[in-house]
């Protein structure tokens, strides 16, 4: 293949993509049809099936280019700060935040996507499931080097701090997602203030 | 209608009911077609239809058997405790063993609907941020009254406490369903006991 064509096909293959996690974000992946993505980045179905062989493969390219959205737009924001309590505080605002810029149309990708395929066991299950575990380890890790510093006492431990940090983003995803409710992420902070204080 | 058919009749239609609960909470609300729900419970398409006009009637008809389905495995365990710090603690403690007991196949029926309809303009859409926002006052209430008397601090305020509670309900949901993760539940007691003791 040409250089220009090999270009072209990852430039199309890369609108496909945003494309399908726009749709994604609002219909969830399975509202990722092969024909109703065609419909969408006007093209046939079987110019779309040249790039995504299924449904399957869609939705793990999406995935996958959320989980990159994810990276850029929550921990890019807090990577540069110093491992333990500067950098798991500025992670959880840059979460907090991540919501409220709706870096995605519909909402935390992730929240939708683990209530639409907790049931689905496959493929795109299981990267979602590890890839949420990862992210829960990478807070745990921070909240750890806190504890280990004086930071943060030792209790609650590190995974339960995650654990909370977790269920405090899904309650300001829906708060703002099912209630409209625009006080959700200054309740987030606070209940952050509480939880991971910042030091003294 | 004879008596007897009136009461065939509404057996049918709790019959179909009980069905569309289970592939609600498993496939979520939109996996409610009529043909779907048709096949399930062993019945022609129109006949379903005689019951149901259509999909949106059967997923509102659900939504409400799943909300008595938690008030009785939910709020009816904690409703005779007293008012106030007691019957809060209560409530959320049936409210996490919900989550462990099963209640529903697929995990927390609302959880998921939420995840699903907050994009979804319409009634069903409505009736699940109608009786969500309910629930977080009721847990408010209690919390309220148990400021009142002393039994928890002023702060953080009660709408704080019902919403870091949901946040947690989340959580566990979550970690059970996606990551099969068993000792989620023990994380949001041990949460629990930290937002609202016991009083001394």
């Amino acid at each position: 293949m040409p250089r220009r064509s090999r270009e072209d096909t990852a430039e199309t293959r890369r609108q496909i993509v945003e494309t399908a996690v726009g749709v994604a974000s609002v219909d969830g992946l399975e509202g990722l049809t092969i024909g109703r993505l065609a419909d969408d980045v006007g093209m046939s179905k079987s110019g779309l099936l040249n790039h995504f062989g299924n449904k399957e493969a869609l939705q793990l390219a999406a995935l996958r280019a959320a989980q990159q959205r994810f990276r850029v737009e929550v921990w890019h924001r807090a990577a540069d700060e110093a491992p333990g309590l500067p950098r798991l505080r500025a992670v959880a605002e840059a979460w907090v935040s991540y919501l409220e810029r709706r870096v995605f149309p519909g909402g935390c990708f992730f929240a939708a996507a683990t209530m639409e395929m907790d049931d689905q066991p496959g493929p795109v299950r299981d990267e979602l499931a590890e890839s949420m575990s990862r992210w829960l380890d990478t807070l745990a890790t921070d909240a750890r080097e806190a504890q280990r510093v004086g930071d943060l006492p030792p209790e609650p431990t590190a995974e339960q701090l995650a654990f909370e940090l977790q269920g405090l983003i899904f309650a300001t995803n829906w708060a703002l997602q099912l209630l409209h409710d625009d006080g959700a992420p200054a309740r987030a902070r606070a209940a952050i203030d509480r939880l991971i204080p910042p030091a003294v």
